[in-house]
């Protein structure tokens, strides 16, 4: 375990979407221009900074086009958006969005439910919105949410996970997150899934996007580590929550991240003490305490670190 | 990584020791009573229930005779104090403890710190209580600390904590715990250290002991599993915090660890709601919200675990 680890990981940075959505208050867009500007200087280089959906649907996020556009864009920083469908994609368009990310969920009572369409109908709705965007020379990156476990449907099967991801990435995705959306995967399960998916797809083309609702988050991480996965999904603080449970935590935090990967010698650019500042700044204007284990350690004693 | 796990593994619950010893508050014997019984229904095994130390030292503990006296001991469960010198010897004696703990730092600079004694003199001083005990027919449990980092030595020499382990082991202890005293210890660390340490111990004789402070605490533990440790000491809903840094985590959660563990098929014999509902007991004692992440994730949703 741990013989070969990779010198390196990237970081794509959710806090601002993922981290949001979850979140019960809404941010006024000057706070989130704010703070997308404080995260564009820690060495993060990837931060999805909204998504283009109906404000209907994720109200947090309704002033996607004002913070898109609002924003200082610092060279070397790729700055990225959710799309759900077409209409998102003119938006993103519109906000002069150079990469979009696209999302689909391998379960098919997710789809159902959430969409109304089965997988297929649902894999059909994104192609055309990554073909779309290709054309216009945008970069895609796609989510395969509930891929350690589904809340309707419990185990799901790996095979359709690995036919999933091809078919994004065959329609033009550089990338494919696979996303432990409600936090329920183990380490044991996701080395059986890493090993299976590298028979069937090339993983420098898969991106890991953890929970930490019941704690693993980072023990998944280490697997992933392991069998050589470079890119996880991570949101600054743990900023967000988990939809399915008040008070959990969502995503995990980019602090605790970064402290496991720095301590093992993995190089990820990032700062740590500004990342923090990132934090404090939100948890302030937010009136909140955010769960990163690492930023609540430093959060009295700076030097401790 | 993974592939041959243990079927079973015991875990030392200290939330009653270690966790509240790190609580700013006082929670009375009554209450301490009652969650220690609570905790003897969950299935754990093997509780550590008081301090048998000077009540300047640590007041939280100041009521270790009454609480000890005082509880209903279930068959089958071996309750522990921590005892640190030939007077709580006595005291434990008194007590009617069947089980005491010793424990002894491998940082010079903290025994020295601490106890005003070379770590030399601090083992011989524990050896002396540990033989007294052996002698009265009660089992010792050794613990060492500071082993993966001390805050004023830094790296620790391995070679040194194998000695000391041997010597523990050797006065008659069953058992030793090395501990992550202050959370810095990362999982290729942790690795190393394990892969030193079976060269010259038998890895049965030892047991684990992380603070979560940064979040690492699980991971930590993915490779203790790994390399084929089966004791790990954890404190319940993760009470208690580390002295060095107001308002982080301290003792690894039971919660976050069986939760762990069950998941990947790994037999604790805990309860995880029984476990929970002491953990629910004492924040309501304590008005307090303890930081375990699979607590959390099950305050206000049940079913959801």
């Amino acid at each position: 375990m741990l013989e070969v680890l990779p010198a390196e990981v990237s970081i794509f940075e959710v806090g601002m979407r993922d981290g949001l959505q979850n979140q019960p208050d809404y941010l006024p867009a000057e706070a989130k221009i704010e703070l997308i500007n404080l995260l564009s200087e820690t060495g993060l280089q990837k931060l999805e900074i909204t998504s283009f959906v109906s404000p209907k649907w994720i109200p947090q996020l309704k002033d996607n086009l004002e913070v898109a556009t609002g924003i200082k864009r610092k060279p070397g920083v790729v700055y990225s958006a959710l799309v759900p469908n077409e209409k998102g994609l003119e938006d993103a368009l519109t906000a002069g969005m150079e990469e979009i990310a696209v999302f689909l969920a391998v379960s098919e009572t997710l789809n159902r439910k959430n969409i109304n369409k089965t997988t297929d109908e649902a894999l059909e709705a994104v192609n055309a919105v990554t073909s779309g965007a290709i054309a216009k020379g945008i970069r895609v990156r796609g989510y395969l949410s509930t891929v350690f476990g589904c809340p309707f449907e419990g185990e799901i099967d790996m095979g359709r996970v690995a036919e999933l991801t091809q078919e994004l990435l065959n329609t033009g995705a550089y990338e494919v997150s696979l996303g432990d959306t409600t936090g329920v995967g183990n380490p044991l399960q996701v080395r059986k899934a890493l090993e299976y998916l590298r028979t069937k797809l090339d993983l420098n083309k898969i991106a890991l996007h953890f929970h930490d609702t019941r704690g693993l988050g980072l023990a998944n991480v280490l697997v992933g580590l392991d069998l050589g996965v470079t890119t996880y999904d991570s949101s600054f603080g743990g900023l967000g929550g988990c939809p399915y449970a008040k008070g959990a935590s969502g995503n995990i935090a980019t602090e605790d991240l970064v402290y496991l990967l720095h301590s093992m010698g993995i190089k990820t650019g990032v700062d740590l003490e500004k990342l923090m500042a990132c934090s404090r700044r939100i948890e302030e204007l937010m009136g909140t305490q955010l769960p990163s284990r690492y930023l609540r350690a430093n959060a009295g004693c700076k030097t401790n670190g």
